[in-house]
């Protein structure tokens, strides 16, 4: 399994995903789940991913062939957000439609969820959830983040933290114990942690990794472990 | 959907149950899936079942039936708890193989989960998860909860808290608390939910309805959201 967020807030945009992968639970692997493609000063954006890990790779290395190539669009010639979306459904779709073709109906998943934020010169930041039949959704005000994977055990912090309004530092802070409770749960989600910040406007992003022992998250793991017992035992 | 818990503690026993069910969203009713089978000084049961409706409501009418009839082995008469579970598991195998027999294979899943606990004079307490299949584990003191239905939302809490030495009216704290969870961020789970605390040796169970408005509940609900936001300010 995987699990991945990604929000769009009033300031920016966050990225967070774990590097699990597992087919069955005696072939646990560590992938990089989380891609940038950037053009400085044009364009920036990060794709995040959950699912059939063959169909994600190919989808990344097909947008970044894409990207090399100047006679085809690609994510980096987009002229808007929604186009590059499109550009990435059209993508997965094909990647399903051509293993599918070929199986042995043995009940394999081709199906590969992403997340895929950025921002284009001259239109403001967005946020999507990519779905296997190639449609998607854009995060609002209204609904600032989106999450793929294994998603539930980390939701209700969330819920109770993200607004639209909230800061970045504070955003990734909740991403972060989201991963924590998951982790704590859920064995097929682990470190290291994949995070990105983006600030509106900057078309700059880069990739911070967590590694099990980073002493921040380790302080941060201990903290809330604690802060929650405390708070559990004063409770009416 | 359907949310339950249930524990088994060093001081005795806890259940927790909501009261949603839905056949899509448009269908959503209010039905108890937490009942109790007892028989004063000799033995004290609940049983709070998941998954499809119709199965779970036969298998307590059955159950019922059974208990009324002298001539045939019945929860009331069984001489342990693993021959209670086993007779709960024959039950969920038979009423399931009998509806699937008849089905037009539209996809119908006739599955039903049980969660089933309590105490017979002379044994210790003790707490049973009961498959489709009819087969079942135990709980025990490493696993000293068990969870059906919506269970990754309210999972993380109960991690962090119960151990087999928890008292039990902190336990019932941290169930409502998991509930709390889920229902924020499950429309699936809903009020009112339906408690039972049962301590050791009393041979006695008695459900406690929390209605919606429900004053604890609701001063708990609060305390618990403000401090998680006040926890999560002060986080390094």
């Amino acid at each position: 399994m995987t699990y991945c967020i990604a929000m769009r807030l009033k300031g920016g945009l966050i990225f967070a995903a774990d590097t699990r992968t597992n087919a069955g639970v005696d072939q646990i692997a560590s992938f990089r789940k989380m891609h940038l493609f950037q053009q400085p000063g044009k364009c920036s954006f990060a794709l995040l991913t959950s699912g059939n890990l063959a169909t994600s790779q190919s989808l990344v290395s097909r947008l970044k062939i894409q990207a090399t190539d100047d006679k085809q669009a690609s994510l980096l010639t987009a002229h808007s957000m929604f186009q590059a979306a499109e550009i990435i459904g059209e993508q997965v779709k094909s990647i399903i439609a051509a293993n599918a073709k070929g199986q042995q109906h043995a009940g394999v998943d081709f199906g590969c969820h992403v997340l895929f934020g950025g921002q284009i010169q001259g239109e403001a930041p967005s946020l999507f959830h990519i779905y296997p039949e190639g449609n998607f959704i854009e995060s609002t005000e209204d609904t600032p983040y989106l999450q793929i994977g294994e998603s539930k055990y980390g939701k209700p912090i969330l819920d109770r933290i993200i607004r639209h309004d909230t800061g970045l530092e504070q955003a990734m802070k909740c991403a972060l114990i989201s991963f924590d409770s998951t982790m704590h749960s859920n064995l097929s989600v682990g470190m290291p942690l994949d995070t990105a910040i983006y600030r509106n406007n900057t078309l700059e992003l880069s990739i911070e990794r967590i590694a099990e022992g980073d002493d921040y998250f380790n302080r941060l793991r201990r903290a809330w472990s604690s802060g929650i017992k405390q708070l559990f035992d004063g409770m009416p």
